[in-house]
């Protein structure tokens, strides 16, 4: 779909529930609707909000720091600045728009800027709605170009993966090897990392939450990478375990049924699947083996402009998952006093089965 | 002032206000009142929250994944887990508490976790009461132990800047000068960089949001770094500007326009005078010489746990500075076809004066 196709769609949707406008504030939200590619620095310091009429063009409000890359990435939408705010704009703009019932992101607004936004709207006259995942629902699934771009920042982040993995030497540090990925993936072409990269050696690899430390990687014990990069806008996420050095029975085995695990759960995908049977078929492995209470997350979740986004592969999502949906598959064992090992991969849910992006293979089948 | 100290003096405060306990949800706040390090990946993920009864002794609520690392950083504070979520965990304790006006942070909290709250505080029959810069009032002046600690941020930006500095060639991109700060930060043992690096060269430096690219630093055409690291929770904030080879009567004649804007600004800083006197100091330097209209933000900021805080050194701002508090002082001029110069230090307000944290003296007075 093309940005105007996407506007268009979710017009239809505005009018049917009644809306005359929706603020988009979200930076994933505005990226899939209009182009425009800043991240917020936080929530509180906004690089602009996508106004969209249900029944005229969408407006991009911006301000002065951004107004050159906004009209190179918008055009042909409209940028107007707002150099005394978002709220006073608003104020001039909807009654021109002829906007009486205003929707605006509840997931991604402040609660102290609703509050200035209801003042203004008060004064005005106009309804403030607040809506939760209008257009998080059209992202759900991926078109063909999408899966493309999805497919191309797998295949980079593998590439970054491969070219350090050769390198890591027992004795660096985890920050080393973290510092090394990241700096090839800006050098390869990706925007960013997706979500700050995870290298964790020893029994460090059992933390589910591990943060690179100024820690030596120790030999012949686990080592676990878990890495991903914003390639045109879309997200990658892939971890793989794997030991510097010399396995031992106990790694072979946990690692082996980790991906028993995940392939167990591979299988089951297509459309129609519930997510928590994907979940259940991955826990039924690892629990079969004695292992239930050391894989405490869910298994995987939606990847597409947002690192983490729906559906949650998890034994409490009922929903069934759709062609296009595109999820991480990624089972983990994490015995404290020991370590851990995670394997993800990134796949396509197809309408008879799933497509999984990752090429790589190394340490899958050991 | 010791934690404890801290979290007395805002349980003080909510007395005096007939607040009961206060959540508090900002990442620097929670780390200011308990010395909880994480930060928060996103404000929809949470690493925990502080809740503060105003006669009772304060808990800190997270999930499990953050347990172990609370545990160890808060202790004696004691540490609860939600693993139904922070609403259902509240509706558990806030009876117990006795607490029945509880203020959170509407400039941290979502529009749509208040609603969710709002709706548990109706069953119970507490009151929710919004207040924002509770927190931040505190942390706007700095105790001397705080000034240490900005003081060893400061001094560890300027050590990485010059190691880098003295290894720029026209020929790297942006982006190789810009992953070599911030490796180097992580590498001499910052937290992470404080905000991303700015590294613009030619005409770039003129854009005030300018974010590194792979583009190659120009021979003989200006040369801005704006960078800042994080430091046992404190932040710095410096910007340089130079020439790699030779300089031009131009760009002797901007940079020293702006050395001198910089000067007058903090000539005047010391307690009492208002923020926007300072500011003023500085935008009639440069007025005078006719780049009014290149020099377009405000002179400067607060810094501490957070990089951007109160208070603004801006033309609107007409609160005194205080003996404590901590600014970065950065006036800039940017001219669109030819490129920019700003030149940032950080001072401290002291009762006669002002104190300049940095030592750093690369190309200011040439």
């Amino acid at each position: 779909m093309t940005f105007p196709q996407r506007i268009k769609k979710i017009q239809a949707r505005l009018r049917k529930k009644k809306i005359d406008g929706l603020l988009v504030t979200d930076p994933h939200n505005r990226r899939y609707l209009s182009g425009y590619t800043p991240a917020d620095h936080d929530i509180s310091e906004s690089s602009g909000v996508l106004l969209i009429p249900a029944r005229k063009a969408p407006i991009l409000l911006t301000d002065s720091r951004f107004q050159t890359q906004a009209e190179q990435e918008v055009a042909p939408v409209e940028v107007i600045l707002y150099p005394k705010g978002l709220s006073a704009l608003l104020k001039e703009l909807l009654p021109d728009l002829g906007i009486v019932r205003l929707a605006f992101e509840s997931h991604y607004t402040l609660h102290s800027v609703a509050g200035k936004m209801q003042a203004m709207a008060e004064k005005l006259g106009i309804t403030l709605l607040p809506v939760t995942g209008l257009v998080e629902e059209m992202r759900l699934i991926k078109d063909e170009e999408e899966i493309k771009k999805l497919r191309s920042s797998v295949h980079l982040n593998e590439q970054v993966f491969q070219e350090i993995y050769q390198t890591i030497t027992p004795g660096q540090t985890e920050i080393d090897v973290a510092l090394a990925l990241e700096s090839t993936m800006r050098r390869k072409g990706a925007e960013s990392p997706s979500f700050e990269t995870i290298v964790a050696t020893g029994k460090r690899s059992a933390l589910p939450h591990a943060v690179p430390g100024l820690v030596a990687i120790k030999k012949n014990q686990p080592l676990m990478i878990d890495m991903g990069l914003i390639l045109d806008g879309y997200c990658s996420d892939m971890t793989r375990s794997f030991v510097p050095g010399v396995t031992d029975k106990q790694y072979l085995k946990i690692h082996r049924l980790v991906r028993k695990a995940q392939l167990a759960a591979t299988d089951t995908i297509r459309a129609g699947i519930s997510a928590a049977s994907v979940d259940k078929a991955a826990r039924t492995v690892i629990g079969d083996a004695g292992y239930a209470d050391f894989f405490g997350h869910a298994l995987g979740h939606g990847v597409g402009l947002a690192v983490h986004e729906e559906p949650r592969l998890s034994s409490r999502n009922r929903k069934h998952l759709k062609a296009g949906m595109i999820i991480t598959v990624e089972p983990g064992v994490y015995l404290p006093e020991w370590g851990g090992v995670r394997l993800e991969n990134m796949v396509v849910v197809r309408e008879n089965g799933c497509e999984v992006l990752n090429q790589d293979t190394t340490w899958l089948d050991i």
